[in-house]
């Protein structure tokens, strides 16, 4: 089988390191799937893992993934052969950018049938990393009356994230404040659901003046947190929630979160994967939710550039794309 | 009236500058009552202000109380004339070194009818840090059933704050684990009903093999937070929390949150009354839940140490026991 992948880790001023390959397609074991992929996405983080030390090499990236159940380990219990599935998956297995791939069932659901396969790929990394930090970190109600009068605030609205979380949240009850600067980006927030899109360009405490929006109940920074996160606990109520997905560049100043008794999490949405939780499946549930809302009509999907075909030359391209920062919604690959 | 102050912030070798003092008795205005104090206990908060610059001389400390209601602002609905009550209140009034306070009646309960002013003196501050950590921080369930299988560390636990919430943990169905380091200090959480006591002096990673203790749901630091901010990321499971209540001295590098998605909280329980939040009668509700459970014979009072008289000495006295961190549970001045 097909698979595009890199010896080592590169930036990409060295060029394009990624090759096609021909490996053996693997055996599902256990609760394993084995998944004919029919499109992938890229996300912020392939470029963070590529320009990071290999263990194993070959390394193949890609971490969002649609395709068709082929073969089952001996244990699984929720698909069967024929299945139209998609995850995100985790970095413990070789990545997406591949024709066939190895999924633990339990992170795995059934893909929107109302949907093109490109456009379910710009879901699952975004909606699951979405939903960890509403209803995981912020721990939002699942019945959106009971969170009627809270209020959120997006930094970076049109990103990949950003696109699904303000649906969700949207969805869900909450009263949505996202940031952007573009006339595109501007109106894909809107779009999306967002109530309020404020100009990041502009000092956001005069743009929450300028709005009369006062504090808000919590804050998802999907972008540059060392530049956001003393604005970010100005902006939040007392007893606050922000959470990042962004790593940062410096050591911070924890004791300011002290006066309103903020709390700050750093959301990663392998941490459930990677440790093996018992919980882990709730990436199923998460990922049904988001197949349900998408079939309702409720959730669109974000993909928002496709590029045809499973080459080096496009998953280089993709990479290009994501470090420039400027995409709006996601970018997805057809194989 | 009687009040003991300071005109200026000072440290204990420039000898006490806390002084003596005939004020005039305030009249309570609003939701305010006017409480005339019979038991008072000092807090390490109470030698961090201290230090502080001070905005209206003379400053008058003191953060927690317990006394009979003598005069009602006009707008009192939970409280009479004569109610014997405890608080910890808000440092936007002065203190309660002193022999009337006025208090908002929201942060206010009913003092345990079967203990006496010393013994009640020792709760609210320490309970209500306990209560907003394991409540609001936490989220742990108010049904001690759900909250079966879960476990706490509590950092330092034959502290002020350590002996109350080793109760209210212990009561809500966690597993408690604290630690301490001498015989009295192992004894005394042990008798609060920590399940384990763990030896500071020892590296808490070998006190976990030690123990069989894998990873805890939780943990609550309450003392140098700086020393235990990496140990407490290695020691909470993924997407476990962490709360402090003890600021840093150093920044720190919040990308170790990442990994395990962790949470973590600056608990301060002035957040509310300084922020003057919609939802700040969660002092009074708190402090009534811990008054039931002291009545029923749940919680026991933290007092043990009980200095007589309300006095100048008294009050340096109580400052340099609290400097001292050799403290067993809490220190009471009777007035």
């Amino acid at each position: 089988m097909k698979a595009i992948g890199a010896d080592k880790p590169f930036t990409l001023d060295e060029g394009n390191q990624f090759y096609e390959m021909d490996i053996k397609t693997p055996k599902p074991q256990q609760r394993e799937l084995l998944v004919r992929l029919t499109a992938i996405s890229v996300n912020p983080v392939d470029t963070k893992i590529r320009q990071s030390s290999i263990n194993e090499s070959p390394r193949i990236l890609g971490y969002d993934a649609v395709g068709i159940v082929e073969d089952l380990g001996e244990d699984v219990k929720q698909f069967k052969i024929g299945d139209e599935v998609y995850y995100s998956g985790s970095p413990s297995y070789q990545g997406s950018n591949q024709t066939y791939q190895l999924v633990d069932e339990r992170l795995v659901a059934l893909k929107p049938s109302n949907i093109s396969d490109t456009a379910a790929a710009s879901l699952p990394l975004t909606g699951l990393t979405a939903s960890e930090t509403l209803f995981d970190v912020f721990n939002i109600s699942k019945n959106p009356e009971e969170n009627k009068g809270k209020s959120l605030l997006i930094i970076n609205g049109a990103g990949g994230v950003g696109s699904i979380a303000t649906q969700i949240a949207k969805y869900y009850g909450l009263h949505v404040i996202t940031t952007a600067s573009r006339d595109e980006t501007y109106n894909w927030s809107k779009s999306l659901g967002a109530d309020i899109v404020l100009n990041h360009k502009n000092n956001l405490t005069d743009e929450f003046k300028k709005y009369e929006i006062s504090e808000v109940d919590y804050i998802f920074c999907t972008f540059d947190t060392d530049l956001y996160y003393e604005k970010m606990i100005e902006l939040v109520k007392p007893r606050g929630k922000i959470a990042t997905i962004v790593a940062f560049n410096h050591k911070q100043d924890l004791n300011l979160l002290k006066p309103k008794s903020i709390t700050f999490t750093h959301e990663y949405m392998y941490s459930r994967p990677l440790n093996q939780t018992e919980d882990m499946a709730i990436h199923g549930t998460y990922l049904k939710d988001i197949t349900d809302k998408v079939e309702s009509g409720d959730y669109q999907p974000t993909a928002n550039e496709v590029l045809k075909g499973l080459t080096a030359d496009n998953i280089f391209e993709a990479h290009r794309k994501m470090e420039n920062h400027r995409m709006i919604g996601k970018l997805v690959i057809s194989i």
